[in-house]
C-alpha cells in the first residue's frame, strides 16, 4: 500500500481552563492508503507546534517535515512502520517537537498494518496472548480533601478496584493537607482498592521533601507515588529511589523520547515506568520501553489522559505480558475525548484488554471529529502549507 | 521594564537545499520593553514550528505559549532573566518544542539586561575577565577529498589557524574514503592547524565502527572526533568513550535541554561537551552546562552555524574561562547569516572575544531582516494569532 493522504486534525473544547486535564484539546492524525485503508492516531501535545511539524518548510537535511518523510511511501508491515518512524525521526533531527507530533503518525500506520492483515495491533508487535489489566480510573484531586473524598467515593459506585489522584492541591499548601488529601482518597476509594497518588512535579529537585511525603503517605498504602519531581532532575530521582522509600516511585510520562525513559528506567531508578504512547513518539518506541522495563524488572504502565483511541493504543503496547498489570484509564474526561472513539469498555469483571478487533481496534466517530474541529491556516511567504478539512 | 513586546520572525534565503548548512533559514526574536530597550535572539531551530510555540493557544496549564509567559512581565536583572527562562519552561512543560523555541527569546532578554546596565552580557553571568578564543573554521566537507583538500587550502589562506571539516561524504562510501576525507583536509589546513572532524551522527549506534575510524584518523592528529554516534545513542557513546580512544570524543550539539547535555557529558563520557545556545534553550541553560564541565574537567565549547548573534551569544556563556580556549566560528554562511547582524571578527592574532559592548554587544542589520523576512499567517478556528512585521 501506498500512503497517498497525511491529515493532521487540531480538535478542542469551546473553554479551555488552566487546570492540568489533558482531554480539553487533543492533535489527531488520519493517514490514508492508495487501496482505501484508513488510520487514526492521536497525540498527547500542542495541536498547533505539532501540526507545523507535518507542514514547516524544509530548513536543511535535517528539518524535513513528517508529511515529506511519508507521502508516497509504502506501508505494508510492521517493518514497514519501524522504518518509517526511524525516518521521520532522522529527516526530523532538529526538529524538537518531533516525537510528539509523530506520535499520532505512528498509531496511525499502526493502525493501517492491523486492519489491512486483519489482526490487532499487539499481535504485529509480537508474540503471545492478550492478558487483561486492572484499570485504574485517573483523575484529579479535589480542590479540598474532603472533595478528594467524595470523588473517591464516586469512582468506588462506579466500581473502580484502583484510582488514582493527582495534581490539584497536592504540595501547594503544606505537609497537613498533603497528607489529608492522600488519607480522603484512600477513604473515599475503600481500603480494598489500589491506591495511585500523583504528586504532579510539584517538589522539583527537592528529594528531601519527596521522601517525607512518600513516608507519610505509605500509612495509607499506595501502589506508588508518582512524578514527585521534576521529569528531568535525574540526580534527585536517582537519590530519592536509592534511598528505597517505603513508597514505590513512579515517572516517565514526560518522556518524549526513547532516551527519556531509558534515562529515568537506569539512572532515575523508577519502579514503574509510564510511558505515554502519545509523547515518546508512537508505539514503535514504547514497544522498546516495554522490552527494556522486562529487561530491568520494572512494572511497565501506560501514561493516558486522552480518548479511547489513545487507550487502546497503549494497551497494544504491553498486552502480551501477563504480569504489567495495570492501565491508567481515564474517568473523567471531556465530551470531546469521550465522544472522539469508541471505548475500551471494562468487562464484568472490572478489567479492561487491548481490543481484538484488527488494528487498534476502536473507531473514531467522524462526527465528532467535525464538532471539535478548530481549522488551522498557516502560511509562509504568502503560500498556503494546505490542510483538509475531516 | 516592563516586557511590551515578543516578536518572532521567519528568515530565510530564496532558495533551500537539503545540505546540512543551518544558516539556510533562521529563527528570530525581538523583543521590546517599556522604556524603549531592545533585545534580539536567535535559535538554530525549525522557524515555524518554533513560532507555533509562541503563539499556541493554551492547552491546559502545562501547554502555554511564551508570549503569554512573556508580555507584561518585568525583566531588569540577571535573576529576572534566569526566573523567566523557570517559568516559560514550566509553563510550556508538555511543549516539547519549548527549550529550542524559547532559546532566543532567552539571549534577547540577557541581550536586554545588558544594553539597561551598559555592561556586557559576560560580566552579568559570574565574575573573571574575558578571555580570547581561537576561532575555528567551521565547514562542511567538499564533495571528494580533492575538493576537501582545497577548502582547508582555502581556509588556510584566510588566516585559520583550526578548522572542522564535517557530514558530506564522511562514513557514507567506505573506510578509504573516510579516511582520504581527513588526510586531504589536513594536507589543506597544514600541520600546524589544529584540525576537528564532525561524523554527522554517520555511525549511528556502532561504537565499533566509530572507535576504529578515531584509531584511523589518529595519524592525522585531529582535536577531536565529533558526533560519531546518533545524539542518543548513551549506551554506544559510553562503550566508546570507555575504550579511550586515541582522538578524543566530542557531542553535545543536539542537547535540546540541560538534561541532554548532563546526560552526554555524565553517562555519555565525551571529552569536549559542543552546546548550542540556540536549541538548548539560551545563554541561561548554557551556562548551568559551562559549570558542570568545569567541575568534571570537561572542555565546554559552543555549537554555532547561525549568525554572528549567536557567535557572540555562544562566547559570552564561557568568555570567563581561560581553559575553554576554543570557539566554532561559522566561515562559509549564506548571505542571510552573514549579514543578519554585525561581525563579532577575529583580531590581528587571529583570536576572538566576547563583545565588551553592551548586550551581546553585535547590532542586527534590520534591512537584512526585513530582507529575508518570510511573513508567517497562523489562524486557528478563524482567529489570527497576529505577527507584527519587523
Amino acid at each position: 500500500m501506498e500512503i497517498v493522504s497525511v491529515d493532521p486534525f487540531y480538535l478542542k473544547m469551546p473553554e479551555i481552563t488552566h487546570a492540568a486535564d489533558g482531554t480539553q484539546d487533543t492533535f489527531l492524525v488520519r493517514i490514508r492508503t492508495d487501496d482505501g485503508v484508513e488510520g487514526w492516531g492521536e497525540s498527547d501535545a500542542s495541536p498547533l507546534v505539532s501540526m507545523a511539524a507535518y507542514c514547516c518548510p524544509m530548513s536543511h537535511g535535517n528539518i524535513i517535515n513528517i508529511r515529506e518523510s511519508l507521502i508516497g511511501e509504502s506501508v505494508d508491515s510492521a517493518d514497514d512502520v519501524r522504518r518509517l518512524h526511524a525516518k521521520a525521526i532522522r529527516n526530523g533531527l532538529d526538529i524538537q517537537q518531533i516525537h510528539h507530533a509523530y506520535a499520532a503518525a505512528d498509531l496511525a500506520l499502526w493502525d493501517i498494518v492491523g486492519k489491512a492483515q486483519g489482526v490487532p495491533v499487539y499481535r504485529l508487535l509480537g508474540d503471545g496472548q492478550s492478558h487483561a489489566k486492572l484499570p485504574y480510573a485517573s483523575v484529579l484531586f479535589g480542590d479540598t480533601p474532603a472533595e478528594t473524598r467524595e470523588l473517591g467515593e464516586g469512582l468506588r459506585a462506579r466500581g473502580y478496584r484502583a484510582a488514582k489522584f493527582g495534581w490539584g492541591p497536592m504540595g501547594k499548601v503544606d505537609e497537613e493537607t498533603d497528607i489529608a488529601l492522600v488519607a480522603e482518597a484512600r477513604a473515599g476509594i475503600g481500603d480494598a482498592a489500589q491506591l495511585m497518588i500523583d504528586a504532579g512535579i510539584v517538589w522539583g529537585e527537592d528529594a528531601d521533601t519527596a521522601y517525607a511525603r512518600a513516608s507519610a503517605f505509605a500509612d495509607y498504602a499506595p501502589t506508588w507515588l508518582e512524578e514527585p519531581l521534576y521529569p528531568n532532575a535525574m540526580d534527585a530521582y536517582a537519590s530519592l529511589t536509592a534511598r528505597k522509600p517505603p513508597v514505590p516511585i513512579a515517572a516517565g510520562e514526560g518522556a518524549g523520547q526513547y532516551r527519556q525513559a531509558e534515562d529515568i528506567i537506569v539512572n532515575g531508578g523508577v519502579q514503574f515506568a509510564q510511558i505515554d504512547v502519545g509523547r515518546i513518539g508512537g508505539i514503535t518506541p514504547a514497544y522498546r520501553v516495554r522490552q527494556l522495563c522486562e529487561e530491568r524488572g520494572v512494572q511497565y504502565v501506560n501514561h493516558t489522559f486522552k480518548s479511547h483511541l489513545s487507550v487502546a493504543a497503549s494497551l497494544h503496547v504491553f498486552a502480551t505480558n501477563a504480569e504489567f498489570g495495570l492501565c491508567e484509564y481515564p474517568a473523567a474526561g471531556s465530551p470531546l475525548s469521550e465522544g472522539l472513539a469508541s471505548h475500551v469498555e471494562r468487562g464484568a469483571d472490572g478489567m479492561v484488554c487491548a481490543p481484538g478487533a484488527p488494528g487498534l481496534g476502536v473507531t473514531v466517530d467522524i462526527d465528532a471529529v467535525r464538532e471539535f474541529h478548530a481549522p488551522v491556516r498557516m502560511e509562509v511567504d504568502g503560500t498556503a502549507l494546505g490542510f483538509d478539512a475531516p
